[in-house]
């Protein structure tokens, strides 16, 4: 089955579309999804931005909240600007990056990302997770020893080096092959892409 | 007839595309073209950038000349990345902006970008300039001489603060209204949303 790589990152606003439409766009190609978290500060600091490019240019900032509003609207997708921006998604990430393969996965990805921008929680905070989990306190606690564990750290590292060695310079970026499709209104032509292979 | 009002710079390069496509799209939905050439350059000055952010940021630049290959071989537009990048498009921006509502200026800002973008000219010089407006000498030193004239030069300096002061960050920029869309991939959504109005 042909494989597209979906790289996210939990603080990425236009991540936040892509993950709710993927799944039925892929199955529609029949097109295998391989879900990448990673995080984008580094990537960021890398090209001397200490925040968010939305935040650091305002009129794109200004633009991509209404854009935001705007997509998710058109495609029934709850949103709501949220209080603060970027939240870190270091938590998440981590625990995305330690239950890869998992078939929930998917689905703890978009609980996430819905707190983050349609219900204004913070996403760092271990009860909101847990919330998106929706697991009880005993396997809670131990998904996150094995999430905050030094090698599953490490791997979340990697997965983010590995995404600048890529090339990628933003979120989410489809990968297909060799090829990079960035941004949510790539989707489809990653997807057809990887259906050609 | 509905409106849209089409931002573009003769340096960027996805406002190639948009040049090419936006006149049958347009016509398809009966929605009128304004043709609005602006200045780049001041409104990246005012965000801190003394070059292209694809200069600047090379994962960025590497991807968007893939991208343009890519998407121009989609559709059937010819393309070779120049030589030098970004190229000086002061002259011919002058030259739209003194001739805006002329009937042939959509060929000849087409003609500039494939000088640019597909012969690896370089639109700054004035020879190649007039070979894209295919006239003769004399001609072409009238037009220079109001393209150069102090109301001209102050015409195209405030059609570039308008586009500071609708929030364009970026080219293309489709403008409805006050809605933008930015970028060539946004140009349906754009014309959807003019037809609507």
């Amino acid at each position: 089955m042909a494989t597209l790589e979906f790289w996210f990152d939990f603080a990425s606003t236009y991540s936040y579309p892509a993950a709710v439409q993927i799944e039925e766009r892929a199955a529609e190609r029949e097109v295998d999804v391989a879900w990448r978290a990673f995080l984008l500060g580094p990537i960021f600091a890398e090209q001397g931005w200490a925040d968010s490019p939305f935040n650091l240019y305002p009129a794109k900032g200004r633009y991509m909240w209404r854009d935001m509003q705007r997509l998710c609207r058109a495609r029934s997708i709850p949103f709501q600007k949220p209080g603060s921006f970027p939240r870190s998604g270091l938590l998440a990430a981590r625990l995305a990056c330690s239950f890869e393969g998992e078939a929930w996965l998917p689905d703890f990805v978009r609980a996430v990302y819905r707190a983050n921008f349609a219900e204004d929680l913070d996403i760092s905070e271990p009860a909101v997770i847990q919330r998106c989990l929706g697991c009880g306190d005993a396997e809670f606690e131990s998904m996150l020893a094995k999430a905050q564990a030094a090698d599953n750290k490490m791997r979340l590292r990697d997965q983010t080096s590995r995404a600048m060695q890529l090339g990628i310079f933003g979120a989410p970026t489809f990968v297909v092959g060799e090829e990079l499709f960035w941004g949510n209104e790539r989707l489809e032509q990653a997807l057809a892409r990887a259906a050609d292979q």
